[in-house]
This record gives structure tokens, sequence and C-alpha cells, in this order.
């Protein structure tokens, strides 16, 4: 069974390998994290576009059987535009926190927080009204989170001071709010941070989550999981930039020590 | 009379157009801004001296007599690597900031701010102690100023705390710094937050100003100065992402707005 493809700008797309090893234990798993190039959130559509397909073609060199692009700004910017062209299914992060959202929001309003690429996209919008066009959608771009993330500030109080700003002025938008889509693979480790600033009644959706259910549906409904056919799947970590500061990072998106991360050149 | 080049990584570099235009304003200027693979500071050797030339290869083909690269990561990281391969010359921001330091320091103590890439890579502390090795030299990474420079955020009170913390982790390692040098050229739009911070008798060294200073020095003495013969150059402005995010930061550096910047594909 050839294993499951996994990009990201960087570092924040772990977030959804740790999803992975939860959930579908049994896959193995090859990762690609294209920090030569990071951030994308703050880059072009056109720009992001040719970074995902240069992603995309490494990742299927490696012959992987699906792959799931990681990343909020991507999959807002790019999948529409890519996936026809692939014979593989390619998932984004976008859709599966969408549907959730819809289904737990009581109030009909929901937040959605991210890069300026993703909010300006509006794809959440878009794909949330698709489904329940009454749904009120708001959002605020969060541009120094990501940084601040890639920092290891994840409980410093100037991150809780640019948090209560942000979200101040997300709240501002609509107080009726109770569902909130943390729609940056990043922001899963600002959960506690938000969640103390945030009314505690409010549900945070955390994308990695419900990207891999929906990994785990698509395997289940084509019968090629691995489940937990065996304990552990075999992970292979690559970047397009020197993989020391990837390493370094990773231990505080896995819980654990990365053995070894390649650099490839050819992206 | 040829073109004065200048590339940098983003937007920072236009602190040093705006001192060519102040000291130098019949020069005709292309600059180039990488803004598809911004920022640099959070990258690795190789693959900032893989852009660096690329930079480099785009601004011969548009004939520049001179180059400039107004991006401190970048003199320090790929400067020495490079600068043999090319017959005209090509002029970094650590060096003409190093001189002015190295001649007003009193305390015979200074500070250095920065990138991550830029202080991991010591380049100051080396070039400061080839022309005088008696000299302290004490450095702090400070990788959140980018990115709050990049959102306008220079003025917020985040930042002057952030600013703080930076400053006086510098501070401690030796109480005795008289000049700081600003080694980033993002960083003199936090003049007045970094200035605010610290003791009012410490001078503050701008590398932009410092570098025109040097370049008019290399064309007065090879007799190719236009010096004041027209009253403006011309000014060309390439980025290879999008332009908007470019053109609508340019009016804080410049203090005016760009009426044409142009997006280029082969870098």
């Amino acid at each position: 069974m050839r294993p499951i493809g996994v990009f990201d700008s960087g570092i924040g797309g772990l977030t959804v390998v740790k999803e992975l090893t939860r959930q579908l234990p049994g896959e193995d798993i090859i990762y690609l994290g294209d920090t030569a190039h990071l951030p994308y959130g703050i880059k072009s559509a056109d720009t992001i576009i040719r970074f995902t397909l240069d992603n995309i073609l490494f990742l299927l060199k490696q012959k992987v059987r699906l792959i799931i692009i990681a990343c909020n700004t991507a999959s807002s910017l790019a999948l529409d535009a890519i996936r026809g062209h692939f014979r593989i299914p390619i998932i984004g992060v976008i859709q599966p926190g969408v549907k959730q959202a819809t289904k737990i929001t009581r109030t009909k309003c929901i937040g959605v927080i991210g890069t300026r690429a993703t909010i300006d996209s509006q794809a959440y919008e878009s794909q949330i009204n698709r489904i329940n066009p009454l749904i009120k959608v708001i959002s605020q771009a969060c541009p120094l989170f990501v940084p601040l993330v890639e920092e290891g500030w994840v409980n410093q109080p100037e991150t809780i001071t640019i948090a209560k700003k942000y979200l101040k002025a997300l709240i501002k938008k609509n107080q009726k709010m109770d569902t909130l889509i943390l729609g940056c693979t990043h922001y899963p480790l600002l959960k506690s941070v938000i969640g103390s600033v945030l009314d505690r009644d409010i549900k945070l959706i955390d994308s990695a989550r419900q990207v891999v259910r929906e990994v785990a549906q698509i395997l289940q409904s084509e019968n090629s999981t691995r489940g937990n056919s065996r304990v552990n799947g075999r992970y292979k970590f690559y970047v397009t930039d020197d993989p020391e500061g990837f390493t370094h990072q990773a231990v505080r998106f896995l819980g654990h020590k990365l053995s070894q991360v390649r650099k490839i050149t050819d992206v």
C-alpha cells in the first residue's frame, strides 16, 4: 500500500501528521515542508499555485496514493485551480473544517481566523454559504500568529495581548458567533491562548482533526485503509531549506524528536 | 551612464533607495524585491546564496553598473561567497555600518540587532574585530521585528513591549554598549521605538545611510557619479510576487506612492 503525502509551507502541517498518527497509525507518510518559500500566507495566488504544483509533483514522484494539502493558504488559493489535473485524491483543509462548523453552530454565526491570503480569498465564506446560505460568516486575518508560533512564543504575555486585539476585532463584527474555525495549521498551538481570550462557550474547530477524519472515510470507502494493521507506519520528512530549524521546531508540534529530515533541492 | 541596481528580499531595501534619492538624486535606480521568497532572515546560507545569485543575474540583465545588496541577511551570508564572480562592484550593507560604528564607539562595546540568520552568521562580529579586535560585540536576534514592520505595527504598544524584551536581553550582555547597529533594513522604521526603549546616549547606526555614503565614494573615485547633474534619476521597481502588497507598503518606506511596480517571473 503506497504512502499518504502531506505538504505545507513549513512546520504547521505537522499538526495534520500528528492527527494521522493518532487516527490512522498504520499509514506510511511522506511529508514535505516547503521551508525555502515560507510563509505562504502573505503571498499571491499565482505564486502559491506555482509552489503547490511543485510540491505535488515531488510527492507524486514518491508514489503517494493520496495528498493532503496541510496548509489553509494553499487549500484556499490553489486547490480549486489544480485538483482536476491529477488522478489521485487531493484533499485540502478548508472543506472538512467547514463541514464540522456548519454542523455544530447553533447561532448560525461562524468565525474564521487565518493568514491574510486565506482570509482575503474568502474561501471559507463561499464554502460555508454553499452548504447553508443563511449562516453568517465573520473573519479576521491574524498575520502575526504564524511568526509568533514559529518563534515558539505560544504562551508569552505579548502573544496573549496580540490575540486579544485580533479576537476583539473579530467578535465586534458579530457577537452571536458560537463557533470559531482555526483556519491555519499553526493555530492549534495557540489553542489555549485563543481559548483563554474567548468566551468559553465558543467551540474551536481544528482543521487538522477534521481533515484526517475525511481522509479516513475516503480510504475506507476505497477499501484501501491500513487502519491498525500494523502498530506504526513509516514516516519520511523532507524540506526545501536547511533541515535544522525544522527538526528543532518539530518537537513542539509532534511532542517528540524527528530522527531524520532530508533537504531536497529539486523543488 | 548605466543605473544602480539594488535588491532586497522585499520592501526593507527601500530604506536604501530613500537614502540614494537623498544623497545621489541624479542616479537611475533599478530595484528588485524578491517578495516570492521573503523573508530571508529565517533561511539557510545555501538557500540565500541561491536567491542572491538569481537577483544579481536579473539586475545584470538590466545593465546596472553597481549592485547594492540592500539586505543584511544576504550581505552576511552570501556576499563573500559570490562577490568574486562578477565584474561590477557589489556592495553589501554590513561593512559600511561596521566602519561607522567602530569609528564612533567610545566604550569599545558595540551592539548588533538583526534577523536570526544575520546574527547566527556572526558577520558583524568578524568584520568589527577585523578592524579592531579589542572591541566587544554583543548581539541579539529580533525575529519578530520584520513581521511587525511588514504589518505596519511600528508604533503599537505590543511592538514596544517586544522591543523592550529583545533590547533588555541585549543590554544585559554588556551594559557598556554605547553604539547599536540596526542590522536589518527594516529596522530604521522602528528607530523611534528602539530609541525610546534604550538609554538616549546610545547611538543608532542605520546601515542604509552608511552604504550610500560608501557607494557615493566609489562612484566619485571612478569618476562615474551623476551627482546632482539632473534633478531626479529614473526609478524602476520590480518584484517576484504580486506587486500589490509591495506598492501598498512602499509608502511607509519612501514617504510617497510608487506609480508602477512590475512583477517578473523569471527569478
